[in-house]
């Protein structure tokens, strides 16, 4: 028997927007994964309602804590997830969770650059590192040897569109909202493309998906104007990582399945 | 009477390499600026000899101290470059301090992707808002209201090549020096592209140049092969900084004019 879809998966920034739709839409595929682990910094707070009332109906699914800024979180989440899959690998690694702080390019500060940077770059970094023993276990075990998602994957999800929600400062212009992103955008494409060679040695695609700019309260903020719902967003995203191919490896697509140019 | 080259220029990392050449070049120009402010971490320091040495012949050449990671010590380079400068603007600013931190994507450190980001990326930023007021005092008063270097203008040197010089870990697998270094300069040439339209509208031109790979002790890091001398790479980026117009402010070139392909 194949697998069409990765025995377990783990979503960052989980809680709510595109990571929570990703967990929905995981738990609905014909074939679902066995174990989700949704992860998000604060899993008791208000954010997180609407994801446990979804665990509470789901019994693949697992709230972790973890925030990605801090290494002793992600060591920490790693050893829980690790204790659930009792031996197994972890096949889906989906870094999710990301920030977006607008300022003026004349205003911007160094300690945002740096938490912009430390969120939506160094966390997939972190985690890809942590998290690795348990892909290359994925890889090693999975029947067949060419790279899918089905068998052990990162997939970094590059773009603020989904990650609106830490507003730090709100006096955006225009232009940097957009300023403000793209830097990091720029930055977790090249660490997307740097991961993509390195792991593919190991049996894991890495890949980035950019989901389109998708319709929230936040997204007035940007210059694009926003087309998807987050539910037609995600359909998108997971249409794309079920048709990754060693091809794709540390390629840059959009929710179509396009790549991004740069 | 028109200004075919800067009045003044303060080049950063300017204690050899590069930097140390471009000050040195700059200072030979048919019409030399006036006042060129070299600035390194340790004007003191052994390794700052050559540009002491320098600056014993040159009688328009100013030592400053300037760490770009430390925004109190940029601020007070500033301060001294107003003074000097008394009551003119800065032309022609230069971020060309780098630093390349090699490492394999497995063994990076979350604080050394931080001090690259910091040295790299955020460095030109906070020097583009500190020392924004010089320049735009240039452009106001400047006889051309075309962007141009001799106006006002800020050039990122967007590349590791002159900058490896601070070699903390030396454990690299030849990928991934390449990693290190193509992550930040991804967020630098983005960087770039937002501050060329940013400070285009107030009279000063942006733009980034990739100086080549240069022949030093430690190109051999490199997956290209080392092809220019520090001569020939700077006497390149000096002709095109010479030759920028609006055109291309935000884009990012090699020392021989060419748009680099992200």
């Amino acid at each position: 028997m194949t697998h069409n879809s990765p025995p377990s998966a783990l979503v960052t920034g989980a809680n709510r927007g595109l990571g929570l739709e990703l967990v929905r839409q995981l738990l609905t595929l014909p074939q679902p994964p066995k174990l989700v682990f949704a992860t998000c910094r604060n899993p008791n707070g208000p954010q997180a309602q609407s994801l446990q009332e979804l665990a509470e109906k789901e019994p693949n699914l697992r709230i972790l804590r973890l925030d990605v800024t801090d290494p002793t979180s992600i060591q920490l989440a790693e050893t829980q997830v690790r204790n659930y899959l009792s031996g197994e690998g972890l096949a889906l690694l989906v870094n999710n969770a990301g920030i977006l702080i607008p300022s003026s390019l004349h205003e911007e500060k160094a300690s945002s650059m740096h938490l912009s940077y430390q969120t939506n770059v160094v966390g997939p970094l972190l985690l890809g590192q942590v998290f690795g023993s348990l892909l290359k276990k994925a890889a090693s075990i999975h029947s067949k040897k060419e790279l899918s998602w089905a068998r052990a994957a990162i997939i970094n999800m590059g773009s603020a569109a989904g990650s609106l929600t830490e507003l730090l400062g709100w006096e955006y212009g225009q232009a940097t909202s957009y300023r403000c992103s793209k830097v990091n955008r720029a930055a977790l494409n090249m660490l997307t493309r740097c991961q993509g060679l390195t792991y593919a040695k190991e049996g894991i695609l890495c890949a980035g998906i950019h989901p389109g700019w998708v319709k929230t309260d936040m997204s007035s903020i940007s210059e694009y104007t926003p087309m998807l719902t987050v539910t037609e967003s995600i359909q998108g995203v997971l249409k794309v990582m079920a048709q990754l191919t060693e091809k794709e490896a540390g390629a840059f697509l959009d929710w179509e399945g396009h790549v991004v140019p740069w």
